[in-house]
């Protein structure tokens, strides 16, 4: 195995999936919903296979899904841009992160990251060999400490690398810390990388796209996905907006690491950007009695809930249980209890900081929630 | 953009399909059929996005797509692998590539190439830093030079890629080839990374399979598709088979580039791979007529075209017609001809080798082949 990669394992997700099936476990752990998605979209997929949607889409997007990308982004943020030349579609958010590193960041390059971070880009940043800075968010509020992100972003900083409705603490960044960050990074001529997948999944409070705010589109890629707004974590199909000066180096990347995405899938995630406002409503309705029935349990349980305000994750201290930390506590939870947690420390360069934290995921039918509760009363 | 993309373009076959959708040219450009792929894989997706596939497949592939592939390997080879170790379903060949450079190649190490070469791997092995050497296939027959490729192979070589049957060339490596890349190999401790997605299109001569030579399967990536197979490019379903020391590096590159590709693709690509043998006999005799066509038409025409015994691509001189350059006329034939066919002299590291040649395309049904012959005989 190449260096740049040595000292990643399999990704948590697959280690704890994996395990989770061995032992029958009811699985709260990777993040992709045990229902599926709206027919509508289904339908659409299908009727583009029929039609012969079957071979390369244009490599930076079908036109359709770019147009219907710029669409939902002039509705989420309120400004305009160019499909043709500010969207670019990929194989999942996973690799529109991948193509961001990939195709802007130089080795050398400093990067901001705030822990706990989604697996995927500190290994992305460690393929495109920038030296990563890391920020701790802590519980219960997961704030950021702007203090230290002050004290962090120099004349050195090439970018910072965010996420918000936050994965796994469901932290969603305030209107008051994007305009700090976005002050530091127009001071300090950055750029950032906001991965907005859980934009839909907004609880307590409104998602601020990052872009959105006073000079900051020219300096931010947004990423997104079709998986988790419409319970199509499957499908594959994510995208970028950038001004065409970074979209440039993203389309670049992307052009050689995939080419391009599932061309049905495209013509099907047109129809979905197409939702109405209803179905938005209806799974944020739909998701909050989850999260209602999650948190409520984890609480009876006996664990620290910290407030999740957006995404479908809850992070929970398990330390009342007794167990040495994270990892060793979701061992146990499986084979013993047979539920799935993710452990949180893989989130962290210092895995230490992790250790009392687990993620629980609530994408879930209620009967699989009431379930894996149950069973955490019983034998925990 | 980042300095490992800086000198690259956009693909050409993106630059050349657009170009050509502008002046309303026939595309015998880029390489995707303008005909479907067949109806019983078309259900199969049909089925599984109906059966509710649609959540994340297993990251290295649906459990029964790694058993499909593992049993395409024994058919294809004789060797008996384990689906679990050895197989990785990747977003389509292109990122079983990037896959296998990022994730197995340290800057640094030294990487043999064939030119011409397909665009994706120059781009991917400056991605993982690799130190290139290319040794040049020349026309008429594209034949291996061997005496270069021996002076060429040292201790300090860590991978030859190669890819038969070759594009843009159709040229198929011969057993005496192989066996001349396999005991350099053996030799100097060198890995193999074997693009074969043509391998079902080999008219003339039989593929053979570098992984299937004595020695060879414990240092061979071998790296396969649907798209050109069943004549569905726009699936992206592509796959890496390596010994599982070389699959740890792939897997860990792949899961963070793209973590997985697209589940309801996944379900129909196994239903492909069971195709019976009468499958393959037809798409031969179909691809055998569609080349007699082409490449009738292009003598005819007046070019020297050189023998392509696989692919569904043939490359000729164009230097007959007066042009400077394989790009002038490649313009001239888009704009004033209305067909799209590709330079090469972009696969070359020295483009002033492929100046001469162009590719032209033969997956296209035969009234498009011959309207495009037709419209050559008026207009060159
Ligand atoms: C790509 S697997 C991870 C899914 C996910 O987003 C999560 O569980 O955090
Ligand atoms: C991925 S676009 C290129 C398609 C192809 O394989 C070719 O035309 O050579």
């Amino acid at each position: 195995v190449a260096q740049r990669l040595e000292k990643f394992k399999t990704t948590i997700f697959t280690q704890m999936s994996i395990l989770g099936n061995k032992h029958g476990a009811i699985n709260l752990g990777q993040g992709f919903p045990n229902f599926d998605g709206p027919d509508f979209i289904k339908e659409a997929a299908i009727q583009a296979i029929k039609d012969g949607k079957n071979q390369y889409a244009r490599a930076f997007g079908a036109p359709e899904l770019n147009s219907a990308v710029a669409s939902r982004f002039h509705q989420d943020t309120g400004l305009v841009i160019d499909p043709e030349r500010e969207v670019t579609v990929t194989c999942g958010c996973t690799e529109a992160i991948a193509a961001a590193m990939l195709g802007l960041i130089n080795p050398g390059d400093e990067v901001i990251l705030f822990a706990p971070f989604y697996d995927s880009y500190e290994a992305t940043l460690s393929m495109a060999g920038a030296k990563v800075k890391c920020i701790t968010l802590r519980p219960p509020g997961f704030d950021i400490p702007l203090d230290e992100l002050k004290a962090a972003v120099t004349s050195e900083t090439r970018a910072i690398l965010m996420n918000t409705p936050h994965n796994p603490t469901g932290k969603m960044f305030t209107r008051e810390e994007l305009e700090a960050i976005a002050s530091l990074c127009i001071e300090n001529d950055v750029i950032v990388f906001s991965d907005e997948v859980y934009d839909k999944l907004d609880f307590e409070m409104d998602h601020i796209c990052i872009a959105s705010l006073p000079g900051m589109y020219e300096r931010t890629v947004t990423m997104n996905s079709l998986g988790k707004t419409f319970s199509l974590t499957g499908w594959k199909i994510g995208w970028a907006v950038a001004p065409p000066h970074l979209t440039w180096g993203i389309r670049q990347a992307h052009s050689y690491l995939t080419f391009a995405t599932s061309t049905p899938m495209q013509a099907a995630a047109v129809a979905a950007l197409e939702a109405p406002e209803s179905y938005y409503t209806e799974l944020k309705r739909d998701y909050s009695e989850k999260k209602e029935i999650l948190v409520k349990g984890l609480k009876e349980v006996g664990f620290e809930v910290f407030p999740s305000n957006g995404t479908y994750f809850v992070v929970v201290d398990h330390t009342p249980f007794g167990f040495g930390d994270d990892v060793a506590f979701c061992e146990y939870l499986i084979k013993e209890v047979g539920v799935v947690a993710i452990p949180t420390s893989v989130f962290y360069l210092n895995p230490e900081e992790g250790k009392n934290l687990v993620r629980f995921a609530f994408c879930k039918d209620e009967e699989t929630l009431r379930s894996a509760i149950e069973r955490m009363k019983q034998k925990l």
